[in-house]
């Protein structure tokens, strides 16, 4: 877990000020839930690998008896925890609050979670998810409203260019049944296909044969892979996703990604429709039911964020089906890759006052600055400026000026800060 | 714990985006430390009586023979906790980054805590606090910047008219030996002491006779508080601190606060001064060394803030003495405050759509009034549009428009939310 000193967290909040407003523009609503849930929520089974990184909160006023009872379940010292992802909160708080809410709802909520990861570069114990939901839609539209609000954030932070990899779970399911992986063989193999673009077909194809799966069906797996592919400039659409998967792919599907397509090119006055159909593209959590999708960037390679529908899991808060869908924006990435040093807009002006500078005046010179909607800083003068400056400037100062005793607002000799 | 709406969520929002600029402007830069800090750390005996209502994490990988051997120590059972203030981190805080921070250092923390209180209203067990600190600063110019900030802000708020009411422990501690009480009776005394609004004059010196304090210091404070007082209009100074003290107090202390009141005076077009001298006021938190402080305001009874120095506590990480002050607003306290229905300045439009509108043409309506500037929400048409009407207002929208299949950007007839 880390702190963060005055320059990264402006900046965090600067870019979380951006996608805040973007997301609302586009009609979503945040929310908050508290951090500590329920115990037995988040370990409900939906949460996938995650439920076992939680952080469990101890129970307040166990006695000897209670804590010895406890020794072989260690779950009886606990009945709260630090939630883990914003999903499993979201899905508590509509069926809590369905009838506050519009039909079709659609959440935005910006937040920490927690997960006792292993200690590693660039993963955090406590790091902050954006996530933009809709509740209720079950047509192609949500799913279009969700990349077009999405890419906006993006652009909008001076990340144009973004694309969005997108695919259907159904499909997929269907893809592996008509290459002949009987129905308990093909979560396994989604397992292996989503590490294609770390080790490729070959490798992909190695390992489902060393674990045994239908050899035939690992066969037609592999001729597909293989195939020759003809490039030509295919928009995406019908023809581009029909030809990307194997032949007779379900009308149904093929409709609804077709669907999405259109109205994310109806909402832009660009001709590229900023979406890549990717047949093999699987996103890890087991609560997905139809499309996922990945934000990608060309200036990584990595993604960016993503996310999916997940149509089952409020229905399970809730004892009804709810068709929902929701993106989620790599918030830890993004912040990165958006460069430190923007203005606020506002001079920010740093007073660097000799030490014998009554504090009355120093004060008042200080508000007269702030009412003029200035920033400003009071440093006393050191023997050498330099690191003083440099350290304003690295904090968003743009000027400073030296005050003596007796000195105004009129005799301020404001200087840039390089 | 509270889930909040998105009404109460973007007025949450609305409100710390105020408190966030306006200290910004005063120079204080915000931090953000991790939620969970080590249990050893906050249970090092300067949260007060807040380290009793810590939650504290459970220990990963507990074996049965681990879990027995706490049973009579669970404090065994837990490393990690979540903080119950934002001053223990603030001050582990500046003793791992001071290298890196300017030599007066003005943090801003805008984050939750939590407290296992018992539940009662108006008391959370997650809550926002704000505050701002200035960290090497021993003179009166940090009270001051303290003051002037926190009333800008809170100004800023549309709550005009707030006051602080002020003190310093020394003073009351110099109080207390004057009347005649013992050192060691002094703690004691303060907390009857701090109960002066809830039970009055009276009620204190009961308290204390029944509690079997030194005899002839108790009448020496009652003689005190019975003395009588001219109403006259005493600005914020030297005769108001002295008129308010018994005879004779130090010169030292009497000049500190004075020095804060000329300070926030020079910094202020008008003519009042916006501090109170209350040489009662107390403070709990065991941890003040020097001024307290309490925001006061003219439409609530209680108090909306306050804070304190702590010249000991950061001197506590570090291993040397630190001058420090801080003044936390009440956030949940303030919030209530504001008024809720503040318009968000760009225009907000519900489209209420026939529900066979393409999905299409309605992602790309909203995306031109997005464009436009505009935030929209997409709703489909129900049978009484009253209430669907009534929840967009309610969330901020400010317009609405009818869409059926075929309207263009051109056609749109927009009506104003009542």
């Amino acid at each position: 877990m880390r702190d963060f000193l005055p320059a990264d967290k402006a900046r965090r909040e600067r870019v979380l000020a951006v996608i805040r407003e973007r997301y609302r523009a586009h009609g979503f609503d945040e929310i908050e839930t508290p951090v500590v849930e329920e115990y037995a929520r988040l370990h409900a089974g939906i949460g996938g690998d995650n439920e076992k990184l939680a952080f469990n909160i101890l129970k307040r006023g166990l006695d000897a008896a209670a804590i010895r009872a406890a020794a072989d379940d260690p779950s009886a010292l606990t009945d709260l925890g630090l939630r883990y992802d914003l999903t499993v909160p979201l899905a508590r708080f509509y069926a809590s609050h369905r009838a506050e809410l519009p039909t079709v709802f659609r959440a935005i909520q910006i937040a920490p979670v927690w997960r006792a990861e292993r200690p590693q570069k660039g993963r955090y114990r406590q790091f902050v998810q954006c996530d933009i939901d809709i509740i209720g839609d079950a047509s192609a539209r949500a799913e279009a409203e969700l990349v077009v609000a999405t890419l906006d954030a993006v652009d909008s932070l001076g990340l144009e260019g973004g694309s969005v990899r997108i695919n259907d779970r159904r499909a997929l399911d269907w893809m592996l049944d008509s290459f002949g992986f009987p129905a308990d063989e093909r979560p396994p193999v989604l397992i292996t296909i989503d590490k294609l673009d770390k080790i490729g077909p070959e490798g992909i194809v190695a390992e489902l044969r060393d674990r045994g799966a239908t050899a035939g069906a690992v066969d037609a797996l592999e001729a597909f892979l293989r195939r020759p592919m003809t490039l030509e400039y295919n928009p995406f659409g019908e023809r581009q996703i029909r030809k990307a998967l194997p032949q007779g792919a379900p009308d149904e599907i093929v409709a609804h990604l077709t669907g999405i397509g259109d109205a994310v090119a109806a909402s832009r006055a660009e001709v590229d429709i900023p979406l890549v159909f990717d047949p093999f593209l699987v996103r890890g959590m087991g609560y997905y039911t139809g499309t996922i999708f990945e934000l990608a960037h060309p200036s990584v390679p990595y993604s960016l964020g993503g996310g999916g529908r997940y149509d089952g899991m409020i229905g399970r808060f809730l004892g009804q089906d709810v068709p929902a869908v929701g993106f989620s924006i790599g918030f830890e990435r993004i912040v990165e890759l958006v460069s430190a040093a923007e203005a606020d807009g506002a001079a920010a002006v740093v007073l660097v006052h000799d030490r014998d500078v009554p504090v009355g005046e120093l004060v008042a010179l200080k508000a007269q600055l702030v009412a003029e909607g200035s920033r400003v800083r009071l440093e006393q003068r050191t023997k050498n400026l330099k690191p003083l400056l440099e350290r304003a400037a690295s904090d968003g100062y743009t000027a400073f000026a030296p005050v003596s005793a007796g000195v105004t607002r009129a005799d301020l000799d404001l200087k840039q800060l390089s």
